[in-house]
Order: C-alpha cells, then sequence, then structure tokens
C-alpha cells in the first residue's frame, strides 16, 4: 500500500536552496541583534495548554494545536469535553513562552534580559497561498525596562537587522494602546466597548475610510463620534511625527503622557537612524494582540503595507505569572514574509566554484575515491562524490544546475586531480529568472 | 491567580551561554558536513499520523504526541478510540519524515541525495535524569547509493564533525543486519523469533554475558544455540575488523557477503582517517530501529561505552511510501550528548572584550546615550545598554559575570566614550569551574 507523501496540509518541505537562504537570514539577523546586547534563548516547542489560554493572544488561542493526553481513553462516564483530553499544546507564538520562561528562570537571567528568540510557531488556520500553519518568528524582547530606551532599542536593531538583509529604508510606523483608548473615549465609546471599536479602526487597510464609516455606524455610532475620530486618526498621514503627536495631545489631553512618549522615541530613532529608517505616527495603528499595554509598532518595506515585522510593549504579563508586573517590549519580524521577498529578489542562486564534483567510475577502487576526494577537501571546500553516468555532457549540465561550480575525474596517478571549472548551458529547463 | 511556570514535564528552557554552545556545536557541525557535499532540509515537526505509525520505529512509536483533530467533539455515538480523535503527530526521529521528504521531492532533488537535518524530535518517555522529551538531533543521509561508498562517506564525515567538535578519536563500532541474521539462523533460531532474539543480544553492555544467558535459557535456547553464538558474537571483542569479519565468514558462510562489505568499509575508512578514527566490528551490536536492512553503526567517544551517534542502512523504508524500494543510509548524531560532554569540559565561558556594557544614568537624555552607544557599536562589538545603578563597583561585577568583558560611560563631551576593562573579582557565588 502506498501513502500519501506530501506533508500535512498547510505545512511545507523546505528545499536545500530555500534552507540555505533562511540560514543566511537567520544568521544576518542573529548577527546584528548580537551586536545590540541581545541573547538567543530557547523554550520547548510545547506549553502547558493552561499558560496559552488566557494569556492576551487573542484569536491565536483558538488556534492552539492540543496534544491527546497520553493514555486517554474514551472514558464516556467521567469526560466532559476537550479539557480531559488535552493538557499540552503547541507554541501560538514565542511572546507568551518567552513570560514564563522569563518568570522561572528570572534568579540566573541578567537584569534587564534582553532576549533573542527564533523558532516555529504553529496556528491551525484556514490553510491559504503564502499562509502555513507552521511558520518562523524571530523576536526579541526587553524585560525590566520600563523607559522609552527598550522600544528604540528594539526599533534600531530591528531596522538595522532589515538594512543588513538587504531590505533598505524600513518605514517604522508607531501608535499607543494608551492613545487608542484616549480616543475613543474622547469619541463617546464605553471604555466596554473599545475593544471591538479598535477591531473596526484596523480594517482601515482593508476597508477603507467609508468601509469603518459603515461599520461604526451598523454599531450605532452617530455622526459626531465618527467625525471626531476621522479627525483625529485620519488626518495628514504622513506629516512628522513629532507635530502630529503635539496636535493630538492638544485636542485629547488623556493621550498627553502616551503622546510624550512616542515623542521620545520618534527623535531618538531619528537622530540615530537618520535617513535610513522613516518613523512615521500612525493613530490608526492597532495590532492584533490583546496583551499590549503601551506603544505598538510595525515596520513596512518598500510599497508594500502589511507590516514585516509588529511588536510592542506588553507590561501586565509576566504579572500574570509572577504575582506582580515587570516591564515588557518586543519586536517580531515575520520572518517568512522576509524570506520570500528575498527570494523573489534573489532568483535562483549562482554556481559556486568552491563546489566540486569528484567524479568516479563504479570500478575504481573504494579506496582511491575516498582518499583523492580527500586530498582536494581543504579550506572551505566542497568536495562531493558521483558516480560517473554515461552521458557525461548531460550529468555535467546537471550538475552546474545543483550548484557545483568545478568538478574533478579521478585520474590514475596518486597525484591530486585536475580541478576543472563547470559551465551551465542555457537549456529550456532554466528558470527564466535563473 | 498564579499560574505554575516550569516548563512541561521532561522539557526545558535553554539558557543564553547553553543556547551559545549549541549554536557554535551546531555550526561546525554543519560546515564540515557541507563539506562533503551534503546540503540542510527542513520538514514540519507535523507528520500524519498513518506515516509515523508501521515506519519501522520499533517502541518510539509508542512515544508518538498526537494532536487532536480540530474540533473533535466527544461524540460517544461514532467515535471508537484514538484513531478517531488524532490524525497527526509530532515526530519521533528525523528518518521517517526524511524517506517522505525524499519520496515528495523527488523530482527536483539530486540523484544521489545527500541531507543534513538539524532539528527537534518528541518522544513521551518516562521522564529521567539527562533524558528530555523534546530534543535535538543531527543527521546526514544519503539516498539512492547502494555501494558502501555511502556507509564509508557517512562515517568519515560524522567522524570529521566529532574531531572538529574537538571530540577526538572517536570509535565507530559496526555490524550488519544481515550478519545478525545469519548468526541467529546458524544458532538454529528461527526466522520469526530473530527479533526478540536480537533484543536479548543487544543488552549485552547492560546485563552482561552472564544476564544474556539467562534470558536465552529462558526462552528456552540451549546451550548449543548459546554456546555456537558466544563464539560468534562475543570473542576477542578488539580485534582488528578484517581478520574478524574473515573468521565469521569462514564459520558462517552465509553471513559472506555482508563480511565483505564491512571488510571494504573498514579498509576505506582506515586508509583515510588514520589514528584520526578507530572502526571496530562488533557482531553483538544491534541499534534498535526496526527499519535497519544492512550495514549500522554508532560511535562512541573516550571512556563512553553508550553511543553519541548511530546509524545504518535502511534499504526499504522510501519504497513503503514509493511503491519501489531506493537504496538509502544515515548517521544521526545524538546532540544532547554531544552537547553535554562540551559543557563539562568547557565550563562557564569566559568574558569577551568586545562585549561592551554602555552604563548611561536616568536623566541622560536618551537621545545622546543611543547616538553614544551607536558610535562604540562597530565591526564584531557588542555594545548593551545599561542603566547605572547605586552600587557601581557591585554592578560592574555583575556585567563581567554576564560575560561582558568592557564597560564605557556616557561622557559630557560630545566625543567617543572611553573603553575600560572589566575584571571579574572572585566571589563566593562563582561556579567552582568558572
Amino acid at each position: 500500500m502506498k501513502l500519501d507523501t506530501a506533508p500535512p496540509r498547510g505545512m511545507k518541505d523546505v528545499l536545500p536552496p530555500e534552507v540555505e537562504l533562511r540560514d543566511r537570514a537567520s544568521a544576518t539577523i542573529l548577527a546584528t541583534y548580537k551586536r545590540y546586547g541581545f541573547r538567543r534563548i530557547e523554550t520547548p516547542a510545547l506549553e502547558n495548554l493552561k499558560l496559552l489560554l488566557g494569556s492576551g493572544g487573542g484569536e491565536n488561542e483558538k488556534l492552539i494545536y492540543k496534544i491527546l493526553k497520553r493514555g486517554a481513553k474514551l472514558d464516556t462516564a467521567t469526560m466532559h469535553g476537550e479539557e480531559d483530553l488535552a493538557d499540552l499544546g503547541l507554541r501560538f507564538d514565542l511572546t507568551v513562552p518567552l513570560a514564563r520562561y522569563y518568570a522561572h528562570n528570572r534568579a540566573t537571567l541578567p537584569d534587564p534580559f534582553k532576549a533573542i528568540q527564533i523558532g516555529p510557531v504553529w496556528r491551525a488556520e484556514r490553510p491559504q497561498k503564502g499562509r502555513f500553519r507552521q511558520f518562523t518568528q524571530c523576536d526579541i524582547d526587553v524585560l525590566g525596562v520600563a523607559s522609552e530606551i527598550a522600544e528604540v532599542e528594539l526599533i534600531l536593531a530591528t531596522s538595522a537587522a532589515l538594512i543588513a538583509l538587504g531590505l533598505e529604508r524600513p518605514r517604522i510606523r508607531v501608535n499607543d494602546r494608551r492613545i487608542l483608548s484616549a480616543m475613543a473615549t474622547h469619541c463617546g465609546v464605553d471604555a466596554a466597548r473599545h475593544g471591538e471599536f479598535f477591531i473596526t479602526l484596523d480594517k482601515l487597510d482593508k476597508i477603507g475610510r467609508e468601509g469603518v464609516e459603515r461599520e461604526l455606524r451598523e454599531a450605532g455610532y452617530d455622526d459626531g463620534a465618527i467625525g471626531k475620530l476621522f479627525d483625529l486618526a485620519l488626518s495628514a498621514e504622513d506629516g512628522p511625527a513629532d507635530a502630529r503627536l503635539e496636535r493630538l495631545a492638544r485636542l485629547v489631553p488623556a493621550a498627553a503622557d502616551a503622546a510624550d512618549g512616542l515623542r521620545t522615541i520618534a527623535r531618538a530613532v531619528a537622530r540615530d537612524a537618520g535617513d535610513d529608517t522613516t518613523l512615521q505616527f500612525d493613530p490608526s495603528l492597532v495590532r492584533g494582540m490583546g496583551y499590549y499595554t503601551g506603544p505598538i509598532f510595525e515596520a513596512l518595506y518598500g510599497a508594500g503595507t502589511s507590516a514585516i515585522a509588529g511588536g510592542g510593549r506588553y507590561d501586565r504579563m509576566v504579572g500574570r505569572l509572577l504575582g506582580h508586573d515587570v516591564p515588557a517590549c518586543g519586536f517580531s519580524i515575520g520572518f517568512e514574509r522576509v524570506v520570500s521577498i528575498l527570494e523573489e529578489r534573489e532568483g535562483s542562486p549562482g554556481a559556486e566554484r568552491d563546489r566540486i564534483a569528484f567524479l568516479f567510475d563504479r570500478d575504481d577502487p573504494l579506496s582511491d575515491v575516498i582518499a583523492s576526494a580527500s586530498r582536494l577537501r581543504q579550506g572551505e571546500r566542497v568536495v562531493s562524490l558521483t558516480l560517473k553516468r554515461k552521458n557525461l555532457a548531460k550529468q555535467l549540465d546537471d550538475l552546474a544546475g545543483e550548484g557545483f561550480g568545478s568538478y574533478a575525474v579521478l585520474g590514475p596517478g596518486p597525484g591530486a586531480p585536475e580541478i576543472k571549472p563547470l559551465a551551465r548551458r542555457a537549456s529550456s529547463g532554466d528558470r527564466a529568472d535563473g
């Protein structure tokens, strides 16, 4: 009986060229973050379900892959629901596990603690193009710093990482959850309905101003409230952050402290990053996660309107675990999105001169083959043993296509074999961008 | 309400110094394998349960973490058992997913295909010291090569990787599943009982010759069979592989082909690796996995008697997926064991001169702090912003303990701040081996 060989629905196998691109990208990000004093940590892929549920992960909590309890039997007399069947789940992000890690290990961690995490997360989302049920996130977080210096470091380090990847001139959009709350109150929205109000506002990119207006009207808001919101949140989007924040603080005094914080962040980023990074204040920016408590931010690249990185301050998450709050703030690069931008740009990688295919015949003594290959394999050279085929010209062409830049053939004498360059012939099988 | 902050039972949080050691080790292994022409691939952590079950994974198949089906309700009318509750599982090794990956992607993969995999696997084992339920494996595999050249490359590359890690002079023990079968038949064991016979033989390390003898007697084997076995499998263990294999082939003619293959492997490895690697023939070596079909091998280090790497040939696994067999062979480094050997040896890492703690006061203008830190952050330098504490001497000592080799303080002028070395004072809090 043959079995289905596809990976599980919504998940993917990664072929060698993409793995190599991913490895280069994560090495670049990691090296940049390390220079800012961050250190990498690891947590298990599985967490106790009690930790994951009610963590402020919003919709993502509904997408958790749960692990069947060991030896769980279908005992209908005692079982009442899923809680009897599962007590572990796969993590849906890296922030909730980080908070647990910090709470558990804080005695041995530096204070403040600056963490790098890069690893897979799992969400049982409806499969769709470009979205996977297992995907990699790449986060930095600062725990133990209440001042805006944490946000500034996160923004500068993330910008520097994106620039090091070749994603130049990233745009950073910032807002603050406290500004959103103050705006909602200013517009006459009940505190209890703030969440639903923000969800509508967050759709501005997708459904436009008219769509937001329609949804708010349907939710029972009058022209006065809607007019106030649009005046605050949708005024001249590309003005300098400083002037816009000053105006907002004047119109909505309850937002003044948060606006002041964002101005401090904006000035420090502008002074350090200069023209390399643009920082924009966007009062309609919401970010989905329920756990944010202060500044929120995201990074955009080129003409793209969807974020390639997102983050914010979540000062109350550790408190849920520790009994007292610890200031915390993070920025997460959407690694899959970054990789697909890099893939589009790079096309297929060229052959490398130092990748050598070492050809031998079936009749060659194995010891001689191995010994000759070892002599060739010096320094950074890649030497891969390859059985000679009948159609050598075709084989050499295939090898060039696999990224080999040179080849060598086992000779009759004891000396090192001669290394010859491999040139790839243009063929109809080549990718157009190859 | 406070939540439990420990990681799930049997799993662990990895602290920054261990992550850094792990990263260095995996980079070393990866670089070595690449020079032998292997390329890294990735598969999802989850696989369809149908693939994982009946894959020849032996006892490990009983330890699979299964994923609760989405929306599975406890419908007692239609449910009969676990198969109604779960259809995905976490991988328990990297070999079964590799066979699926190869079968699924072979049209775009080179032939032969030489894969590196490094990643976590999960087994719901009874928790015990040094054994984790999530742990990392590091495998190389050759698919599409029937000749012993595959085994030789795997053994040489794995030895080279271990040596590059500083684990010098690894010992490789080899045997062949066909030799085990021929020996069992020679001793009068029914083909149907070979598996159980091998399981007993495999315990030789743990329960000794007497224990094996007792178990075989209890299983109904007589003195004649046991005497034959001990004569074959337990004779002078440290003789040269070549002579021992020749003797075995003389005594058990049905083992001659397999013995010839091992002699070819032994000669090629000896010629290439010289004194760096010792290869021993051990006719009592079994290796647990049911999927092996030919040569099997493991690596030992120093005085250790448990393997730090293991592997073998599994020519029939891909056939289960593809309908026709593809020769395949792999060698897997037990990454956790290697890391714990390296940890014991290295002790705590020293401070690095190029890790600079940049101290500032709460009153310093944020923009000045950031700008000065940026000026310092050149080349490979790590510059981490650190709020000055009241007890500076104590703080500097803590920073040295965290691996900072230097510090700098924000000065009054516009120039770059002076970098001063940090010396760690001996204190009672230090580790004895620090």
